[in-house]
């Protein structure tokens, strides 16, 4: 039996399945602070005996296995998260192998092995809902080196038309800091879900994630490029977000057809699950 | 015995080594046409009887195993060179296995085993000369997916003061476009070589290379990030690209000290080389 975690800044979702990855039950656990959403992740796997975990947690997190630090959660703004020993506490509690990565390169994982990129052995899985944030897998395994990627917020080029400064505390104007749900909102003055499918923004926004993903496909050559979040259940994004592709990458280097290319993901609100429970079977495993 | 090709844009280096990867003859033949450029290679590695050979070649090149021009030179600027079958035309002749990536994958692999990046796992290698090119290692392995990496072409910010409009011929003011040698003497009216060492332009030239490789970093999360080609040999850009980048990374995510993570190449002008060497004697043992 494996077990997973995809602890997202609003809830936690646990799952565990059985030994052919078929997910017997799943919870969903609001997160607040670790004393009261860790409870709740103990009660649920007390229940259950698994020989190993998988998590895919939001960052940023140490996943450096030479470092002291390893398996903590970092310098969130969720204050009261920060320096959670994540593995630690859950390692403390239950002696299984335990697979640590962030939520978004497990989904990545979950989407090769399970969803929109089966039979390929690389791809980049972006969210754009409250942050934007991206995982990968090269040659078959987790895009990670020094620490994970945190390649919502590389930094883009302004489009012409748009005046607005970005909201990224860090950054201002990165791509999180554009093109994030809240960035939408501020911009605009309502929430995106709001906004008529055929607002002229939405070219803008097709505009910033079609350029990160022109530099991802230059840096990483993925066979397959898979977007999940809120924001992207704006479908009319996706042929937007293609032609921006086109133009801005300007044939340089082939790329498949970018219908199969550019993908929402197959897994939906399963991916990051499926991803850990695949982390889980393959660290014990190894 | 092992051999390796480096095949640049101007010059082809070939070299063959014993088993403990010494390098036993070196040479350097001009690139001009296959016709001329291959006699030679053909002539030098006749001499020399391989058990492998590794090819770092210019690009772009096809190295999807899956494809039918698998082993070709495809769309380079380099007209005698376009749709080459370079590993087929090898083959033909000798009958050893043949590793074929990119020039600067070749160099990262390189550098990651034998230079700057040696003990880690993760490394990118970036040449800033009469291009922009870059290769990497990600868990050991060459960053290769769909294709292999061009990340030289990445969309980059124009610095504030700078006006100039980019020579790249498929992105105008991409970071090759904006930062290779070339575009340098195109907007000063002088080579790089020739600019004084405190030209205020190396603060521009550092703001792009800075601004390349915190996206890199974003992206990959490097355990090094290492500089080669002519424009490099201008050593007052390291500490200006390691004070850009602090200014525009603004301590998002942790990175290694930056003394030790933007570096000069270790290996020099034997990067590539020493790379083809290397993936020569793996693909012998796989």
């Amino acid at each position: 039996m494996y077990g997973a975690i995809e602890a997202g800044g609003t809830k936690f979702v646990c799952a565990v399945s059985d030994d052919s990855l078929n997910i017997l039950e799943c919870v969903s656990i609001p997160t607040t602070k670790p004393s009261e959403t860790m409870k709740e992740v103990f009660a649920f796997f007390d229940k259950h005996p698994v020989d190993a975990i998988g998590i895919g947690s939001f960052g940023p997190i140490d996943i450096n296995k030479n470092s002291k630090t390893y398996g903590y959660v970092t310098n969130t703004p969720k204050l009261a998260w920060k320096d959670y020993n994540f593995v630690g506490e859950m390692k403390k509690r239950y002696q299984v192998p335990i697979a640590w990565t962030t939520d978004v390169n497990a989904a990545a994982y979950g989407e090769l092995r399970k969803g929109a990129a089966v039979g390929k052995d690389s791809c980049v899985y972006l969210t754009a809902g409250t942050g934007v944030g991206g995982g990968g897998v090269v040659n078959g395994q987790l895009l990670e080196g020094f620490g994970h990627p945190e390649m919502g917020h590389i930094l883009v080029r302004q489009h012409p038309e748009d005046t607005y400064k970005g909201n990224c505390p860090s950054h201002g104007n990165c791509l999180e800091g554009l093109a994030a749900g809240p960035a939408i909102g501020d911009r605009m003055g309502k929430r995106a879900q709001h906004l008529a499918e055929d607002d002229p923004y939405w070219k803008i926004q097709a505009f910033y994630l079609a350029q990160a993903i022109v530099n991802y496909t230059l840096i990483l050559s993925p066979e397959k490029i898979i977007f999940g979040g809120g924001v992207m259940k704006q479908k009319q994004l996706f042929p937007l977000i293609r032609e921006s592709f086109k133009e801005q990458m300007n044939d340089y280097v082939p790329v498949p057809d970018l219908e199969d290319y550019i993908v929402p993901c197959a897994l939906e609100d399963k991916a990051g699950v499926t991803g850990c429970l695949l982390l889980a079977e393959k660290e014990l495993n190894k």
